[in-house]
């Protein structure tokens, strides 16, 4: 019997060559699977057939948009992982989900290879193959554009040789992610780290600078989910996609940053994650409102590393497990409402609202009423304060 | 001989009572010292005559703006340091500079007490209390405001009672602290959460709603520290100055949360930092294209104790010293140029460019040029997804 | 209706003097509450009696073995909890025990105050009182050694003056804490840090100098959790039972240290905890053998932040309840048998045996059969080390 | 000109072969370069003779003890780096001397490349190029046994052929690395790791549980470093020697544990330290005496990654440089004398004392002259146990 060897296919021009080169590189036969995770483009159908006339035995195509918003997107929100501060994970997430749906087809079509088009020197290499390492590890991994030089000009010189069904005319100056939670962009003037950004770059996000009136909403959280926007209620996928479509519109957003990528070098990238960076600034401030301080505290050091481990392909990882417990219940009381004003691309929050809140008006008030025993903060400053004054003590006399 | 005691002086209504309260109340003759951290407000010599008039044996007024810029504020950028990742940290930067000058009046004026005005529920308590008792351990603290029931409504009663030169009639709603490197606000009002600040509120920053041209400008930094803006260079009190003016115009640096205090209770602050968190955001993107991956990462938990030190009045501690060595060597060779569009509330890096970047073009391009070995990435992968892949084989089999 | 004041109750002269000086204090109903944590020494019914004849109006006298045992010691074994590297937590492990029993008979006994024997410098009083904050912070508490003067000397006159059934002659030269999972011990000899403890401190060890025959057995663990010895089924308190016995017998778990006191001192202290110290040797030795690198790495920072909360009287607090949640599923897979030999004051593990282990013969053999594949190991060092690499060059450059 | 190579050179059957088994590879020059770490056997000059006699064009040789003692070790006696809780880093810190050496060896023989003997699975291949990554990236590396196949039976062919002089009849069933700070042993019968190793693995220590008589000595620590041992003034070198010397005579320093290796396996090791588990056991106490209790909790995670770092060939890295500052700052006032009993494999601290001590008895006691403030302690813990207590509440409130 033919090998099989799942392919991870979007309907472009990369892994649409890569069904042939790879069929003629390994022998074997080519199972296309294309997972929809709210990049939008083509009608799946479209991508299906295309897959076959480009020479695919099967064609696997998967609308995964709401498991990617409910399984991924949502922890990563609990978790307000921004990588280095700055980037909330779009792509970073999306790989483990095609990575799942991969390796289940591969098991359904009793494949023994996967195949993908990522380059050689990128994290999704790394996402992909760590993830089938822990998911599926016999299979073998063919990547075509990193390992048997198909370089761009190869892949159209073989999509018009073999007379495949690809516009190859069409040559964007970007290379484009996109996702459900953002859109990732390089291209050629950014590797200049000193040019900024031109309008052009952007599609998820209107230009900030423009003038038009603010947008208010409020946004309800239980256990640190998003359940509703303005007092509806939606499903993850459509509270993302009602937050992209709102701050997108005020520009809210907007990410160019020089970034630490997994493979050892620095590169710059411009995202783009409307309804990501508003929806974490809005957990954000519940968390300050009905997190309690040391909690706080330590879940900062737990966000970094979850978003680090997620950003390093290590999705599929025990520790990474480990910390998702801790996450879900740091959570646990996460509910309540956030009342947001966005706005020449700033998501500001205004107004919050908590059956479990920690803030509690009669201890915080300077006003008549104030339940605070203040006669106690002497003893908690004199004992708070020992350690450093003996030290300094001690230093003072040895000089 | 008459005990002194060395009384932090603002020059406000409370402090001028306290000059009488805590010389009543203890018997000792009061030195006021008053420290210009950059709050604005009066000539220091009116705040200095003012003092003799209520009452002071001797009245000490200093201008530690350059100190306070250079010292206290520089290592706060240096640190990136945002405490629950937004406050910079103003009230919390200017209490042991205010500190040090009290022990050493202290000490030069042969003072027993130390006094000061917080109330018994704040954070400035611990910090002036916790910094005496590592500079001055012997000071015994007078708080009249906390200890000795020095009302508001009996301050007035006792300026009116002994004819002290303060105007008692003007009652601002708010609560404010301010210094060169922000300016904080409470008020009843915002001592409900749902309710959003209004624009009276705000003193440093103009309304970031409101259409106008976008500033953009070049920050230098040398290690670490802004040296030059716009090629010209300043020092750390006039480069503070000059951005709080243009990102303050622009209405960069609005703070509006939800804050955990160190005496243990949740309070809502609204706080201005529009040059602190413009220099900020400018640092933190120079240490990304400037500081390795590794010390990048662990440096995020490094400025958060950091500022959690500092903002929980441990400033004069021995961990804060050890910290400091860790981020001054971190930030050797944070050195180059940012350049930033101020513009809507929002301060944008739109640039940089530094001798000592780690971004590496060649490296980095996927032009003709790229100088990246691709062909390491695949044993890089394998040896880096194998424990994971080890322990997920483990869990398959155990179920 | 009189008010009731529940009391932590031990039988000896402290907390007996207690039940009538609190009654005298307060006018309110003493309820004394005896917990048995495995301390040893006399039959319950005698403490209770004893309680009675002293004057309480109830006696709850209550078996909390296995309770500890499960509850407290379990937990903290799989979290390795080892205070300042060292310290098993034998006395703060005990106090949140007490702590739920005092506050479900204080709902009870419709109590409204609850009283303690704990001095003002000691951890314990912290951890009394946080606790029952946490749990019932409508108590009021009485604390008659620290606030109220109740002196050793005026304890033994008011037992004097009240003819209390309490033998006040034996004036032991230790105070000493003990409970299943250890004994701690101070006395005023070794409050000079430089004098060695005598052999005359110890009770739950012997000499680990003299000569006698190594004992080795093998500890069965389950999810992390110690479930047999020898091969032989028992409880987490036979267990614990067990292991004190036979490593205790051969000097194992000796501990004499100078310890951070949450309270702001150093204090010198001297435990036994030769059960304790065995099974979180053998626990971590199991942990190396089937808990993956990146989550063992980690796992470290929780544990030590685990054992802090605990030292600090923080069992009740939300950070502990997040923190519980990492240490329970990173101990789902530690499972399966250690061998060690007890011996001259070592506990020393010299075989490892696990279903779920993560250690792979065919991987890290030397011998045929080495299933690791070697050439990958280029690749892995050379992006491995590129970080490094480039930021040398840059130094280079830079000097 | 011929280009050259400079190799590792240990004087063993694999690098003695390695020079002609290089040279003809790479047609090459080889300068064997040999540095005595502390690691015994040979004579320099007869290790330098040899390789001359095998082949090399040169033959370095340089006595390294004094710097790697006082360069490598007592870093690592600072940091307390205990790899996994147990490994003293004995290999991992002479790699980077090596490196080093080599590295200047590379520059002043003009040569082009770099050879070394590890294999393809180990560790120290990792810290080998990682450390001439960072220091001399330009040189290429040549290593015969992970990537030309110079196993075993090749190299005893290949030295009988050439009549190298080496004895290749005496074959250890122990593969060994030694040095000043500690010997290393993989055998292939511990590769089941529920094997105990045997007597015979050891060498550096003496069997623990023969009968002897104690050792009682006093170390003396200035700013964290060794530098007397009962009062007699040592280098660095001399008190790990002398320490070794005792603390090995009575057992002390034997480590057997499953260890993750950076290479993605866990690996069975049995290690000896002898002087390098005392002195880190007596800094680790006055540590305890002299460093304050937040500075001390935060140095357990700095120690922890420091330790990694080491282990993990990041020996030049910013962040070791960085975490280097933190621990050099750390231990200024870690000074004083630790008197330890070294007895039946244990180093036991019995006995401290220091001028910078911040244990101090008049606030420790219990005794009369106790100076420390109890009526303080309320007031701490109304305010330390606040936020777990508004939490608790609150949760018992959402059920």
């Amino acid at each position: 019997m033919t090998e099989r060897v799942v392919l991870a296919y979007s309907g472009g021009l990369d892994t649409s060559v890569a069904i042939g080169w790879v069929a003629e590189e390994t022998g074997a036969e080519v199972v296309a699977v294309a997972i929809d995770c709210g990049q939008g483009g083509e009608d799946l159908d479209v991508v299906r057939r295309r897959a076959i006339d480009c020479g695919a035995v099967e064609a696997v195509v998967a609308d995964a948009k709401e498991e990617f918003a409910g399984e991924y997107c949502i922890p990563a929100i609990q978790a307000n992982s921004l990588y280095m501060d700055r980037y909330p994970l779009v792509s970073a997430l999306s790989r483990p989900l095609i990575v799942k749906h991969l390796a289940e087809a591969a098991r359904y079509h009793n494949a023994t290879m996967v195949g993908h088009g990522c380059t050689g020197k990128g994290n999704d290499q790394v996402r992909f193959e760590a993830g089938l390492a822990a998911l599926f590890p016999e299979l073998k991994v063919v990547a075509p554009v990193r390992d048997s030089g198909m370089t761009r000009d190869k892949a159209i010189a073989f999509a018009e040789e073999k007379g495949l069904p690809i516009d190859v005319s069409k040559k964007s100056p970007y290379s484009i992610d996109q996702n459900l939670f953002g859109r990732a962009v390089e291209t050629g003037f950014l590797e200049d780290i000193w040019n900024g950004p031109i309008e052009d770059v952007y599609s998820y996000t209107d230009n900030p600078a423009e003038q038009r009136e603010p947008d208010e909403l409020v946004v309800t959280f239980t256990a640190g989910v998003p359940t509703a926007v303005d007092g509806k209620e939606l499903s993850p996928l459509q509270i993302i996609e009602e937050m992209n479509r709102r701050a997108g519109a005020q520009g809210v957003g907007r990410i160019d940053m020089v970034e630490d990528r997994l493979v050892g070098i620095k590169s710059r990238e411009v995202y783009e994650a409307p309804g990501a960076m508003a929806l974490i600034a809005a957990h954000q401030e519940l968390e300050a409102v009905t997190v309690e301080r040391d909690l706080a505290r330590f879940k900062r050091g737990v966000d970094q590393r979850w978003g680090e481990l997620v950003y390093d392909g290590l999705w599929f990882s025990p520790l990474k497990g480990s910390l998702d417990r801790f996450v879900a219940e740091a959570n646990r009381h996460v509910s309540g409402e956030i009342r947001m004003v966005l706005h020449g691309g700033r998501a500001v929050v205004t107004g919050r609202r908590s059956e479990s809140s920690l803030y509690d008006y009669d201890l915080a008030t300077y006003d008549t009423g104030d339940a605070y025993d203040q006669t106690m903060a002497r003893g908690f400053i004199d004992v708070w304060s020992m350690p450093a004054k003996i030290a300094n003590l001690r230093d003072r006399q040895q000089g």
